[in-house]
């Protein structure tokens, strides 16, 4: 153990014999508070206060065992992407609610791909991880076992067993939504999905889906046809457009879907923010919602209720998710963890019963 | 200069020798990149992937000279805050784009008061900080000098000149919204303040406003009565109400302003969200805008342009301010340096010449 200290300012031992503990009581107010009772952590912080001991320095306290007092937030997409995207926007603050309650910081940590996000999360000063939209890291899981840092995934879907977890069911969600849209009369759909692994977009395989098995987005798709299926519906007529969840993509998607000469009478968007995108674009093409099309989202962030029309979707608990992931990590215990959260459906303009 | 490895992987020695270059030329890749040419630092990266050195791990870098390719962003707010006020959501986006554009991650670090965030910043692993809203922060201009990592102050009022600063001139800005409704012909004003130090909120006197200089609200105080006296209006008569941008010290304000039997009609709020609360409470009550009353805000969000009506304000250019920061702290020359960024007022519908 370590005590490093700025030129002549006062030593961890000068706080000990003034507060009259031993050293290593001393030390563990800074390094391991939770275990040092409240009235004697009080009285060291307070002699170390007026001796002008400001704490051991962050080399010292790296070199002990101790918290570090921060929660760690990886992922592979610009972090800007925290600041403008309505989900990971919901997300933060379900996060940062639960460290401002409990004094901690957060570390953003990026990179372009995940061999070099490896690299970055490996220098990162925190108690543990969450992992953003970075369903089938591998590598990230040989990572947290060499760091022995607890990592939690906000999905349920990651292939490895010794991650722990906290998400939704996209399974089940996926099912209640595209049940509505089939007991609405619905039997033409098209899906615009999120991107399900690295590689190309537009119009992809029932194969692909069902090869990343890691996937929200293969997840939905099998919620959607399970549901579609038990109603008689034939799911291999349905096309599946997977999109980067921007304009981009999605507008080449339904430029083909609506060129077909039977278009479909309902979309499923599994986002809320690729159901918007959409939404602009039967706009600006005069294609009303729901009376041409009925479409559907997934998630339920705040703009689901003030979008023109107010979106139908699936309701997750975003905020509470993220709150359980920082609880998970500060709370410790050595144990994976999965816990699954309840979704649901909530029915709001954009859909109707079909036209024809 | 330590060198730490995991078990039996491979060391900085094996990935040197591997590659036909010095240990120290090596370990430069890790922790100096800067200063290795960029066909060597390839080579070495190539060679360290090959044979299984993942790079110094924390403790090693830490006790090294090197940068560790994050920002911190300092704040006594909760760090909720950034998440979902206006001005600071913009703000990060700019921090975001200029930490994406170089690989960087971000660290925020917030609490209660200075000393406790000057505790926390003690132990952040970063390479130097932006101060967010801690105007007068003389306990972190210490903390400054010991860590020896550039800290950048978003405000140009900070009382010591050896804290780097970027950020607008807020008497300038005040100026200039204050002349504009002066110029429309209004003569009855109130000021709905930021919080220009700790205490209590209400009505303040100019005493207090005076003695907190190097407050944002206090210049923008200053800027205000300047550019009105110069039109001759008493600024003895304006009443000044510090709040803390919330409904719960804003709603009381303007309800003492309008028991007046000579109510104002034009009301200077500091900031665009003290404007935009300011105006669902006038709504609420009947009052139009800018029919009965003008209002101004200050900072330019981009909900300034979508409100309703529109906001007449001072636009700051938020997202290239912290892209500067950003900048200054990555650039670090060691040298303390000082940025004032221009603004202007952008009128929109919320002032019109007083009815009376």
């Amino acid at each position: 153990m370590a005590e490093i200290t700025f030129g002549k300012a006062a030593t961890l031992a000068d706080v000990a014999r003034a507060a009259g503990v031993s050293k290593g009581t001393a030390s563990n107010v800074f390094n391991r508070p939770e275990i040092v009772r409240d009235e004697v952590r009080r009285r060291v912080i307070e002699v170390a206060k007026s001796v002008g001991y400001h704490g051991p320095d962050p080399k010292g306290r790296l070199l002990s065992a101790g918290k570090v007092n921060a929660i760690g937030v990886a992922t592979v997409l610009p972090l800007g992407y925290f600041f403008e995207d309505p989900f990971a926007r919901v997300l933060m603050t379900g996060i940062t609610e639960a460290c401002d309650a409990s004094g901690t910081g957060i570390s953003l940590v990026s990179a372009a791909n995940e061999e070099e996000l490896a690299w970055n999360m490996r220098s990162a000063l925190v108690d543990g991880f969450i992992l953003f939209c970075l369903e089938g890291a591998e590598r990230l899981v040989a990572l947290s076992h060499e760091r022995q840092l607890p990592f939690v995934a906000l999905t349920l879907g990651h292939r490895d067993e010794t991650m722990s977890a906290v998400g939704i069911d996209n399974v089940e969600g996926a099912r209640l939504v595209a049940r509505h849209l089939a007991e609405l009369g619905h039997r033409r759909f098209a899906v615009l999905a999120m991107q399900s692994g690295e590689g190309g977009f537009g119009k992809v395989a029932m194969e692909r889906v069902n090869t990343t098995t890691t996937s929200a987005s293969g997840d939905r798709v099998r919620g959607y046809f399970e549901a579609l299926e038990a109603f008689g519906i034939d799911t291999a007529a349905v096309p599946i457009f997977e999109t980067q969840s921007d304009e981009a993509t999605i507008h080449p998607a339904l430029e083909e879907i609506f060129s077909s000469p039977v278009p479909p009478t309902a979309i499923l968007a599994q986002s809320d923010r690729i159901a918007f995108i959409a939404m602009d674009w039967l706009k600006a093409g005069g294609i009303s919602v729901p009376g041409d099309v009925s479409i559907v989202g997934f998630d339920g962030v705040p703009e689901s209720t003030t979008s023109s029309p107010p979106l139908t979707t699936i309701q997750q608990p975003i905020a509470e998710i993220g709150c359980r992931a920082v609880r998970a990590i500060l709370d410790h215990s050595g144990e994976t963890w999965r816990e699954k959260i309840d979704v649901e459906l909530v029915v709001r303009g954009s859909t109707a019963p079909p036209r024809d």
